[in-house]
């Protein structure tokens, strides 16, 4: 399958210039779009311009100076409650049990990009479900 | 705890008179309240008439002529997508993999009260998460 | 891996021509063995000659005029009681949890790929322990 | 509800004589029927003659002299692949990972009675699933 | 089984007087032991004196001003990476995808005390299974 | 992304010499460092020499004489309780439920390398959340 801008649209947070293109490219090698944001900053911006666009965020933890990749995910979380959250990272990922959000995946580095690409369809796969059940009429809005 | 109107109500459905009040009693011991359908097109006008207050379906399989179980549990989720579903049998048990809803449980008889608590229980306990996320003002309602 | 007649058999079921060689690419690609089917009618036969020969059946919903993917799996089902079931739709995604299979997948479209291999291999990866299970001598046959 | 000999039987190995009508009381006050065997043999001897009887093992994994708990677990799964196996111990806990059988449960000493209710009710809820899917005529028995 | 010193000690947090006795009732007559704190800053103060201790923290969402039950969840995680955690609200519930920490518990309010003591049985049981992994002598500690 | 010595590294144990480089080339092809054993007893030696450098254990069940996969599993868990670990088999997986480890996956030959993958995959990512706990300083070590 090709890129397709009709296929999932995903927010990538990493701030180390080296990794950016090997994180994008295995994302869409598959067909992903992916909008990559440098740092945590930058990452909230395009949460709060756009974040039901987004299928998944992905972000490391460690973004220099501002906003971690926690606050990331907390945020993402904030605008859309089931938004698939996986986090990257090497040294923080012992403080994913106190930091992270529920139902989010920890992948430790280094990892391989087929670890990313399962983690990524794994929760695509079912937040389907959850949306399934989360359009229903007879709930009242929060 | 004592019965509050206040608990959580839930929708039985059991043609066997015998084992109505056996099945009551051991609900509503633990503080649910119950709305009992003896068959299954009075379970249907239940939901029909107020499916949003039941917070689980637990339904026998075989209900007489009319509607079964099975009927009973597919109506509930498209009146309410995360309805809770418990389906009770002792020979239909063989059939839920192909006729129940997802993410329903399927006790088979003869099963204790035991049982019927810990299914109603831990399908409320991750209600309560399908329902934080469903909550999300962000999507369209369908 | 090169395509291997040993290698599992899925049951494709899609009536849009021009996603039908996509999605047999993407599975083919992998290895599977694929037979597809355009309509419900013709899929429910293919059950009906060697559903056992199937190791999933991944199923569009909307079918035209006949049988939907509801019933393809619902079929699927009733011969082969543990047979991976995955749906996949647009706009008839929030039927699942109404009309879906227990432990089905529902991949709304669009999907990538890698959705829909992650998912037949998932499926696939847990069978293989159900197998391990129900091949039990001591269990009376139904 | 009271005991009934239609009631699930389940097999419980215990060789502490002080915690056997601890354990048994908790049990049968649930309806549950028992068998209690003071020693790995004696479990053996119960499983060899009666395995299909039981509708889970509950088990110590120290037992004194003669078989542990690990054997007695792997014994029932030998004789009923989907038998719900829970192991109970102070200090052989860590021992699981390595010595346990899949989808068992390990409760840890001390445990109030409500973790092996729940246990053994959770597990027998999802066995009613597994079989289920496992009364498949068109499997090849093994 | 009756109360014993040995038996899981579980920290409560709760502000409304009026539940308080209900939940220490429901949760010590299964044999747990309760330590209870009515705000946000004396849970603190319990887990930095001895967090170790409990086997799981059960807690309100709004705890008046002061630390919210989300900071409880979120230091209790800190100090023990794997305590289990079961929040309670009534109108907060809908931020759990956001603010829970993974892999807890959300109870919404109302709910039958068998709700609260299947979730801590669960959470209990299945610490039991990461405690069996995470006693790994050849792991570096953090 | 290429083959790096940092990623993680794999131990395969496989006797038919004709499928070692197929899955080799599998899980190398994804970026996994493999080190294969092509017997029971050199895959204990490995582990005995190195048990913690490796992310996974991929073992088929029947080695010819000496160890089977079912004792490298086992060893493996003595040695790193965390320890993923996949078995491969034809016609020895039925015996899983009995001889298999705790959370383990077994892959029921003939499948295709996308299963291999995505059961690596799936077991390396929810062993990054397993670690995140198990790094306890507060827990005392077995």
């Amino acid at each position: 399958m090709s890129t397709d801008s009709n296929f999932p649209v995903l927010l990538l947070v990493e701030d180390e210039y080296l990794l950016v293109p090997i994180l994008e490219d295995a994302l869409s090698a598959e067909g992903f779009n992916v909008v990559t944001a440098h740092d945590g900053t930058t990452a909230l911006q395009e949460l709060e311009a756009r974040a039901t666009e987004f299928k998944a965020v992905i972000t490391d933890i460690r973004l220099g100076t501002g906003p971690s990749g926690w606050d990331v995910g907390r945020r993402a979380r904030e605008l859309v409650p089931s938004m698939p959250v996986i986090y990257m990272s090497g040294d923080s990922a012992h403080d994913w049990s106190a930091n992270g959000v529920p139902e989010s995946v920890m992948l430790q580095k280094p990892f391989v990009g087929a670890q990313l690409i399962t983690a990524v369809a794994t929760l695509l796969n079912s937040t389907s479900a959850t949306e399934s059940v989360a359009n229903d009429p007879t709930k009242p809005s929060s």
